[in-house]
């Protein structure tokens, strides 16, 4: 149990409901290590797709502050997620970011672990020593139509019930039947919760984001308003529920589980989030088209995928360091289509690579002007409400 | 207001009067921040020439530590000084160092000031939002005969007495119409104090600076003493008054305002701070020659600038981080000047280049041995003064 | 007297005998600061050989965390160490990493003092100034057989009576007739103590080293039983007795004396650490011939030497920074042997240049993962009793 920092309580009584977080929240190391230890380690994370490792031995890592993730497919085909710390003198037993293999064999000094974790041998460890104590450390692990989540701690947020709420609003899109077609990282000398903070809102779209705005209409909450009921008609017609969700964990008492979907419409021209308006690549799942929308799509507060009717474009922000973070993000298509022939990469990753950089840059000037001493929190507008939601999850979990 | 470090009183304890400070001021990242809150953030600190931003909407930045300063005219010419932190979530307002606008724009969403600072507007802030509320934090101001000084904080040292005083001993130098040649930086690995003590005292001209030392007395207190009086004469005789003024902020009960204007002789044979000894530039304002001399200018402790007759050369030693300083080196000629055909820039800037290059040595050199746990303090020698003075200053203020 | 961090008694009532030790020890800052005030400053540090300063006023520096010391030979050519900081205002008086003085100048203010460390004189410093009281701070030395030793501190481990036990067992090398043919260094992004733990066991040699493991029999306790009766039988036919020699500073109630001699044989084939198993070399001193062993070396913790018949491998593992270790690795020969007509330096180097690379991959893998919270200390092996007995000695002088 990590102790909470004195610095905190000083933190939370400056700060003022519908205001920006006070500076320390963005310049402690104090802070940040506690923001590991319990909203990072407590938290759902999604960290991949089953289509990566589809063989039985097949894992990858997953790596994020000081913590590592094996998740590897046992020879059973089970999915198991593992720390990635050897149990005996603690080095990382994986040392390649993917890759398969018949055990998991520490390089220090080669205790062996089968793929689901157990021990198999502690080498010359003599009689009194027992393997089946001394097995990886297991994350917890939930498979979501494909996409797969992972909790570092074992008192993981209950969201087997959001899940399932979700379940038919997401069914169409096939998510299982999905392939990632191309990831990007773009490091930011940020702390993670401004790059967060960043995603939660659309308040800076339209200033920032020239090529986004041109297209989407969050930005714009009359013309969301205006253009959705024509929206759930197209959706309706490719094989879209219209239905929304938004739950949050603040109110169902479960911070961490929150869950949302919800299909907004882009601008006439545009049947899918392209340069030029037109599809991207082949329909997803059982869609029969495209419908001009889009679908914000979150669990918890950190996974966010926004998924159009022929692609899907997952953002994480990794937190490295006190003012490090890896805004990675990962473009997803059918698991058939063919590159070159169904999609072109270019044409597929340019909308959010323009908008990830601007992103970057925003960030950046973001904190450089919090880290000044003479930052005082300013008011959130209405368009950042998503901005309360998350302090609202976040401050829950880092005081519990 | 920032709190105390408890480590700063055992500091405080430790140190002897008359000798180095103790370790933990250059090693203590408590006592670095300490220092930018109470000693930085409370100082005059001296950014630039009016000559920088002559038109309406000409602005540049000056940054130190984690704070940013925007210095514009407005377009009634009025020249202000402006926090670059927008009021709403932190962004850095300006992002370039220098450049012309009509207003103050953040690149984040869109937040837009007036030149003077006042929030025109808060985009689709909801009807009880009143901008006049939220216009940007001004920095304090002063203009003294074309030099620019700001203060981050409200509660500035007075300074206006002693920049009267100044004012007529200046005068003949006409700084108002001078323009700045060129800037250097030479960045070290050091505490910002070592930096600024290393240019308080002339005790090391001799052993560290050959080119220096071949051509300035200071290193020397005995031949200032012998060739002052020839000097004096010299110097009336081109338009420069004769008289003195160090007055300490101690002394009159204000910390941080602190005046100094000396004029001290060169060696026979050098008419300025060049290699050959030769003029380097037209003489500045109203002088009718050179006289071989140099005025060591000082408004502050950390604001230093040597008037010789015909240039000057502005020091700044800008803190960035606990040990890594920026030696800022600014060289000014008569504003109607021509690069190439009344001065050359490598002979104006040769002799504090080399200077510099060896300062940034000696201070690295420095920092390295007071890292040392078995650094103690030794005894200062009468000709560093300077350095006293700058003690008796920095802890008044820090102790505030 | 450094302090002594709470977080210490935290970290000591976490630690269980026969684990690894805590990650607060690996990933503190506070630790590391004391590790270095009370473990390192305190310990006697090999740094090496006589023939590195054979003339007067010949000298180099040895670094470590943020101390640095002179060695340096006097005019009546006595060997004396320095700490290598001014007594002034602190800077580092020699700043290159070896080289010959007459006399030691301050490159700052000139302060000048004897290859004895006295002050020659204080320039300047007024008729009240005794320069008698200002001498460069003493390091304590010895040199043992031509190796020198240093300890930073007053109060040195008394390591007397254990050089004179050692005297008999090491005399047939002729130590003091060797000379440094080569020195590596590996930097790794771990703490200091993961690279000693390290090298205290060899039970990651088998699946670690495999150049190593094949020539050398200690990463199997029961072949070096097995061979070592012969091993004796050759050794002493070579001029090398067959005694050994281990007595633990925790035992004798002096932490930090420890004193080590111990000879293991070689498999079948291998005369010398070489690739082929041929000599490398001419045999040291007074041997004559390769017996096939090789002696482990110690004084202290952290002084490792490796003693074939023909060559000498030392090891030494510098704290840079919490995070940042230098392992240097120096290669010995006899004084009178030639580059290219009695050894080869590739072929002399071979076998600890591998085995390092190897050492900075598992070293850097295992601060890895120690640095996961989730990181627990497991079991050390029976063949991990060297780290043991390290973490005896360092707890025991970091709780003096």
């Amino acid at each position: 149990m990590p102790s909470r920092p004195a610095e905190l309580d000083t933190l939370l009584a400056e700060h003022r409901d519908g205001m920006a977080l006070p500076r320390g929240f963005y310049t402690s190391q104090e802070i940040y290590e506690h923001d590991i230890a319990t909203y990072w380690n407590k938290s759902w994370i999604w960290v991949g797709h089953i289509s990566q490792i589809p063989n039985p031995g097949d894992y990858f890592l997953f790596d994020y502050a000081n913590e590592s993730i094996i998740v590897v497919r046992d020879r059973d085909g089970e999915i198991h997620a593992h720390l990635n710390v050897c149990r005996h003198r603690g080095s990382r037993v994986c040392t390649e970011q993917s890759g398969n293999a018949r055990t998991l064999v520490c390089p220090y000094h080669a205790w062996t672990y089968e793929l689901t974790g157990k021990l198999r041998a502690g080498r010359a460890m003599g009689p009194d020593f027992d393997p089946t104590n001394w097995g990886l450390f297991p994350a917890q692990l939930r498979i979501f139509q494909g996409l797969i989540f992972v909790c570092a701690s074992e008192d993981a947020p209950s969201i087997d019930d959001g899940l399932d709420k979700l379940a038919p609003l997401m069914a169409p899109f096939g998510t299982e039947r999905m392939k990632i077609a191309h990831t990007a990282n773009y490091p930011v000398p940020a702390n993670w919760k401004l790059a967060v903070e960043n995603y939660m809102e659309c308040y800076h779209c339209a200033p920032s984001h020239l090529e986004y705005a041109r297209s989407h209409t969050l930005k714009m909450p009359k013309d969301v308003e205006t253009l959705t009921p024509a929206l759930v008609k197209r959706s309706r017609a490719i094989g879209l529920p219209g239905e929304e969700l938004y739950q949050s964990g603040i109110d169902t008492g479960v911070p961490g589980a929150d869950f949302y979907y919800r299909r907004y419409p882009l601008y006439e021209g545009y049947e899918t989030g392209s340069k030029t308006g037109a599809p991207l690549a082949p329909p997803l799942g059982d869609l029969t088209g495209c419908d001009g929308g889009a679908t914000d799509f979150q669990i918890g507060l950190l996974n966010n995928i926004l998924f159009y009717a022929d692609h899907a474009v997952g953002y994480r922000f990794v937190p490295r360091g006190l003012q490090e973070t890896d805004i990675q993000v990962i473009w997803m298509v059918r698991d058939d289509a063919e590159e070159g022939k169904d999609y072109d990469l270019d044409d597929l990753t340019w909308l959010w690579h323009v908008t990830s950089l601007d992103d970057e840059r925003i960030i950046r000037f973001n904190q450089q002007g919090v880290n000044s001493r003479f930052f005082q929190p300013g008011p959130l507008a209405e368009m950042e409400w998503g901005i309360r939601s998350f302090y609202d999850g976040y401050l829950a979990m880092i005081t519990r």
